[in-house]
């Protein structure tokens, strides 16, 4: 990288006036269409319809861009986690409470959730969110398991299969959730909840 | 691409030995470390230890390989779901035939299922994939409205919604299912009919 551009400039220098979270934003629906690796800063450079430089003067790094961007959402992620398992109640209202708040941190930071489940663990910074999604999926799976000995969840499929199972089902919507077509997060969690502990049959 | 190879030892530039299945199926286990667009020619060569020649003794590009994995993931799930739509008996007996044969489907292919749910449309291959993927929802969204009109399913979501939970929660199997660790595919095909029409709750 060379900039030409004296100190009293470099204010400017992000032009056309993204701030950092927008340029962030910004660059993962990028490496969402084209997949992280094969996204140069040249390609997000190109894409964003700024210059190389413009990026570099909000991130030293591409991993800059992916480490925040994970960071968004499994802060995220870990606060309604967090949140669910102090909710007053039993380990059913607990689970409950997981799903609703995953299904808000999906809709509302869908791409850097969609970047997140698409890692593959290449480098450091994505084996430690990969690290940290796995705890998410034992965390839920110690409150299925606290359910089943409570008797509200059936204890015919493991914990951790189940876990596996209901996060598959939530991750699902960013693959088809449209913010302006979708219903709301609050009403599509009260349809997951439901679906994921009674199924699809006709009661 | 440049070959210094007489026509008599064409034959033996596949070496160390793979046919054109297998050069796909370890090409598509690096597309899916890396993402597609991320992997050239020269990395295949590199990852499979082989040269870039017997790479293309088997194919003309890259795109042909993506091309192969995406026919054979998608013919196994469409070859699944009309036998399912063909199968004597009520539409929830057909529903549960698709999530039986998806769900093999996805353990004997998993590299070539995985590559597929990862695509983003970037390419007319890739666009075509996805609309072939898109029908199998419809299509299954078909029987679960009939599944509806029949009584065994509830109509307090719709068809297409449902159909979307429904692939999402089987797909989830390819981040996960591990062949040497899981139950084989006919176990882990009645856990998630069980699931998906009763869910998790204790009956």
């Amino acid at each position: 990288m060379t900039t030409t551009h004296s100190s009293t400039t470099r204010a400017r220098r992000g032009r056309p006036g993204y701030d950092r979270q927008t340029l962030v934003d910004l660059c993962v629906k990028v490496f969402n269409r084209h997949g992280y690796e094969a996204t140069s800063m040249g390609m997000l450079a190109d894409e964003l319809g700024i210059s190389k430089s413009a990026i570099y003067h909000h991130v030293k790094t591409k991993e800059e861009i992916l480490e925040s961007a994970l960071n968004e959402a499994l802060d995220g992620l870990e606060a309604a986690m967090e949140e669910a398992e102090q909710t007053d109640g039993s380990a059913q209202t607990q689970i409950e409470a997981v799903i609703a708040g995953a299904v808000q941190v999906l809709v509302e930071k869908q791409p850097s959730v969609t970047l997140l489940l698409r890692l593959r663990g290449n480098s450091e910074v994505e084996a430690e969110a990969l690290a940290r999604r796995r705890s998410l999926t034992t965390r839920l799976a110690s409150l299925i398991g606290a359910a089943q000995a409570q008797g509200s969840v059936r204890d015919t499929t493991s914990p951790k299969i189940l876990a596996r199972l209901v996060f598959g089902t939530i991750n699902s919507l960013v693959d088809w959730y449209a913010a302006d077509k979708s219903a709301g997060a609050e009403q599509t969690a009260a349809v997951l909840i439901d679906l994921i502990f009674n199924g699809i049959k006709n009661p």
